[in-house]
């Protein structure tokens, strides 16, 4: 929906729908209000916007270093079901004054039906997917790039530079290395070429450890995939941490550093990537943004002896 | 704002601006996003909706038995400021499937600037302030009984039935009490005659203990106040606990729950209301709504030793 058709007759009801207006007092809403949360970082403005959350049976083997009876009683010290694992995408967006910048795509239409919400809450947020000048990509895996084209094939930030790892482009474009690999990492090069092999030409290759633009740069941490990045993002004297997948849930894998979830290509180097950044986070007491945290996905890592634990953002009603 | 008023012409550029529609891409947003939540608790909708925060600037006495090193240390601890303590407000709607329930009201036009959101929030959220059935008050205090009425006098939710605790009625609507009262607890009084003098037959004074309405059960926790109440709700088999003034910021109160803030009347009370109210909440692992956690404002208890804390609820973003 692009501005003109908003202030549009008919496009006052979807506005009304949207606003969660219902026909009866009583009437249930339909749907979850929009995770949308905004904050400043020196002249940056940040906006946390959910694309949804996936539910992920919990099975032997999930963690492949932990017990099962250990994954469960993590997910009960966290007050969660303990046969699934919930895993939500938090994408960022930095709007750095100058540019419209978008920290990973989620899901989009092609990930389980409770999530791909991420154009709805941009579009609440006021922002218009057109308006996008950056989509930084942290790695290939698809709940990260599937959003950037929809099932038409159709460009969702039409008007978007996407930037993305090197080394992830280099690993999972390459035939001789989808031709080598194990059936279950099959898919992830057929899902990469899906999405990048028609519009080769828009997507710029980053090398990791560069300012990818004026306050965004990224950093190395591979494991999870073989050109995995996190990003630093600073303006004033203030600066966060996206973590992108140094860990999936948190109350899980910060909370156990050393437990490796079957997403991790490489566990022993992921493992190294998340312990790195998760100390540095800590003894800087940076924020961090982290993609599968529990939407407003933001706060600050704690160290408490050989383990980690996130202490949540402080949501504040106002900017 | 009313649905049919929404609707017509002019009002969409109203919505246009709820939405966080921009004049320019790179425009920074105006203000947060809404911050509603909803959640189903068995049959029952449970939306939190913020009313905004205030900031009390953090002196020597702010809590009266921790010295003001102690408080700092808590507030970093927990990643905040040290020269002020954060107090949000978050009022929830019960809708019963029959009933639009409020707990509490919020400050309305008499509290901070960065306060009085809860009506806003209540029509983003899609719930129209004239479509409330029953406004259920847990004590007298500004922050909980401002927002029932505008400087105008006008009713708020005019179409509502206001429900009060009997024993905070009894105790600041009497002159005696009034007139015997330190200087400090004035405002109080004059604050409660201001709100309930001109529509005290709107006014039903419930006995603590009492279900009030289907699902929704007041219990006697005084000390903050003579007559503050805590609220359980039920809905099918899931439970929660409205905690009201329990505690203010659980960062400083419930992980030190012997600490006494210059909000509770009787210190010794309120202190031995809060450890019950926890104790029970660790124990029965209920679903726990503070009135001044931050948004959501909702999460569970653990104990730990002498000592407790809140594990927020996983934001969820679906229903």
């Amino acid at each position: 929906m692009d501005r003109r058709s908003l202030f549009a007759g008919t496009a006052a009801l979807a506005a009304g729908a949207m606003l969660g207006a219902r026909q009866a007092s009583t009437q249930p809403a339909a749907n979850q209000s929009p995770g949308v949360y905004r904050m400043k970082l020196g002249s940056f403005e940040i906006t946390a916007a959910t694309d949804g959350i996936a539910y992920r049976p919990l099975t032997d083997g999930f963690v492949r270093n932990a017990s099962l009876v250990d994954v469960q009683q993590a997910l009960k010290d966290a007050f969660l079901p303990t046969d699934k694992v919930p895993i939500p995408f938090t994408p960022l967006v930095v709007n750095t004054g100058s540019k419209l910048v978008l920290l990973d795509a989620g899901n989009g239409q092609f990930g389980a039906p409770t999530s791909g919400q991420l154009v709805a809450n941009l579009t609440a947020a006021g922002i218009d997917p057109k308006a996008v000048n950056t989509v930084i990509i942290s790695h290939f895996h698809g709940d990260h790039i599937n959003g950037l084209r929809g099932k038409d094939g159709a460009l969702t930030y039409p008007n978007a530079e996407i930037m993305v790892p090197a080394p992830e482009w280099a690993f999972w474009m390459d035939d001789a290395n989808m031709d080598k690999a194990p059936e279950g990492l099959k898919p992830g090069f057929q899902g990469a070429r899906r999405v990048f092999a028609p519009i080769a030409d828009k997507v710029t290759r980053y090398e990791p450890g560069k300012e990818l633009l004026t306050g965004i740069h990224s950093v190395a941490a591979y494991g999870h995939t073989p050109g995995h990045c996190t990003f630093a993002i600073e303006s004033g004297n203030q600066r966060m941490l996206y973590l992108a997948d140094i860990t999936n849930n948190p109350l899980l894998f910060v909370r156990n550093p050393d437990w490796s979830a079957v997403f991790d290509q490489d566990a022993d180097m992921a493992r190294a990537a998340r312990r790195r950044a998760l100390d540095m986070a800590a003894q800087e007491k940076m924020l961090v943004a982290g993609y599968h945290y529990p939407f407003p996905a933001m706060g600050h890592i704690v160290k408490d002896g050989n383990r980690f634990d996130v202490v949540p953002m402080f949501w504040t009603p106002t900017l």
